[in-house]
């Protein structure tokens, strides 16, 4: 195959910041592609823009949306996004999959996973973008949500895909989270992460419909008592357990209530900004982390030392300290990045 | 106050390796001490002394205790550590702590909180470092646990004291974990860290004597349900809750049968192994981070610097990715470290 020789079109972010500010989705769709690339060339064009349409936000609600394997999260998302829609709000959604190493699209792309919401002028949806490492993944959807925010999206909703730390990592990015499972807590538990049962601020039992009722009903009691054993993500909040059906679209108004007293619960009690805030503060603090981090371990040297050491330190049989201290000082000291 | 001028004797890690293979506990203690000193003229001898005794250790078995305020930690472990001297064993009794600002000695040093065991010649027990960091408390554990097992104990116990990440902190570093509570499971695991369900290998409700006793079977009951609901820490062992009465010594062999079957089974399965090489692992990347990020934040430049940006971070005024790299590449090219 032949390589065409890309040319590169000059970006401007004042130009992309102005079509943002505007609500213009196409523009939006660009400026996301910007944040995401992984282009040494497109971060400076990013970054500029993102400083330019950060003060020009106004409030919104982020809602983290996880659940266990077929508990029916697109088409909850599809009726629950379309609610909002109906009731005056724009509705960005966006995914967060950090074992995706598939090419942007595959995943959310095809629209038929969010039907209604998918062809909805007030709706924006935008798949995982893809990413090896957790922190990549992170920065991008942060700086998306924010680009939604600044193009007038009021209600970001944050979908986790796949497994490993996705639940943890959308956590630590949203106002309020969403737990959907479905009918036989007990066994369903099992197969779920360690500690998911800790994050959400409301768990939905989806699928509370004709032959299932009654089952669900009695999920929403076994989680209710689980529930009542654990302390609750969110300081002076009750984590409680609702049915719903996003097929038949009950329970809907039911957990929009939910979200609308905790945000208004929140925002008195101050700690709404305060969450806000803190998550804020760890960004940086894991951006800091993980820039360092990136740094070490990609520094040749290092990777020679390290992968001859780790075999001795794993049989217990050298000091980690004196090893770890000799590395990063060389490291430090080697100019070499 | 006149400052006296310290002289530093000479420390010789060969004279302190032999002493420690002897099992010699006035030399073991002096040795603890050592790698516990933050001082860098401390720093090599420690590491010296540690690469002297690490391929001498034999077998042992390190077991985490946890429990909540007032579950009678301290007497269980006099009676439970009592027992296993009793047996034949050899027992080191560590404590972690990572809020302690305090000195050494003032949280387990009077003696009276395992007064048995104190006196007991086969036994060893050693209070909390006093470390500002997270990482200094976790690495000066592991170090005095491999100091304990070079002595020949073949039982580490280590407690968690306080509050915080004490418990992953130890979790981490042991083979088995054990979790202390009392009646009424509901409103105990409210007051619990959020998580720490997850964490044991074994739940002991404590206190299950005298009129307390038919209380201490229905929470043994209730924790059983409630663990019923949760994974299981460790892959293929099932989590159990036991009643036991560390006063009236009662439940203290069925717990150690419990710990012996665990340790059988989890030998044979390579789990026992595998886990120590993840530790070990484990314990290496994170001493790489703290040593990296401890490098970073204390940088006088990245400090001045840090101060001033983070209030705009924290009201999502300025864009975290460039300010981030920005700093980092600053500190890896200042060479002012």
């Amino acid at each position: 195959m032949m390589k065409r020789k890309r040319v590169h079109r000059p970006i401007d972010p004042n130009h992309l910041a102005e079509g943002i500010l505007k609500g213009d989705r196409s523009i939006l769709a660009q400026s996301i592609t910007l944040v995401e690339s992984n282009a040494e060339r497109h971060f400076e064009a990013a970054q500029s823009l993102l400083e330019k349409v950060l003060s020009k936000r106004t409030g919104s609600i982020r809602i983290g949306i996880t659940g266990v394997p077929g508990a029916g999260k697109s088409t909850f998302i599809d009726t629950f996004g379309t609610y909002l829609c109906k009731k005056g709000h724009k509705v960005a959604v966006l995914a967060v999959d950090p074992t995706s190493h598939v090419s942007k699209g595959s995943i959310l792309g095809d629209k038929t996973r969010m039907e209604r919401l998918s062809i909805n002028p007030d709706a924006f949806i935008r798949p995982s973008p893809s990413s090896g490492t957790l922190g990549g993944v992170s920065r991008k959807t942060r700086e998306t949500m924010l680009l939604c925010e600044a193009a007038g999206f009021d209600i970001i909703l944050i979908e986790t895909m796949g497994v490993g730390q996705g639940e943890y990592l959308v956590r630590g990015m949203v106002d309020f989270f969403l737990l959907l499972v479905l009918t036989g807590a007990g066994d369903e538990l099992q197969t779920m992460k360690k500690g998911i049962m800790e994050l959400p601020d409301l768990v939905v039992v989806n699928k509370a419909d004709g032959g299932n009722l009654q089952l669900a009903k009695k999920a929403v009691q076994e989680y209710s008592t689980m529930l009542h054993f654990l302390k609750p993500y969110t300081e002076g909040w009750t984590t409680d357990a609702l049915p719903a059906s996003a097929l038949k679209e009950t329970g809907i108004r039911e957990i929009w209530e939910k979200i609308e007293a905790f945000q208004k619960a929140t925002k008195e009690s101050g700690l709404f900004a305060n969450r806000r805030r803190g998550q804020q503060k760890d960004w940086l603090h894991e951006s800091i982390k993980d820039e360092l981090l990136h740094a070490f371990y990609k520094n040749p040297s290092v990777m020679e030392r390290l992968s001859a050491a780790e075999q001795n330190i794993a049989e217990e049989k050298a000091a980690v300290s004196s090893l770890v201290k000799e590395l990063v000082d060389d490291f430090l000291k080697s100019r070499l990045f």
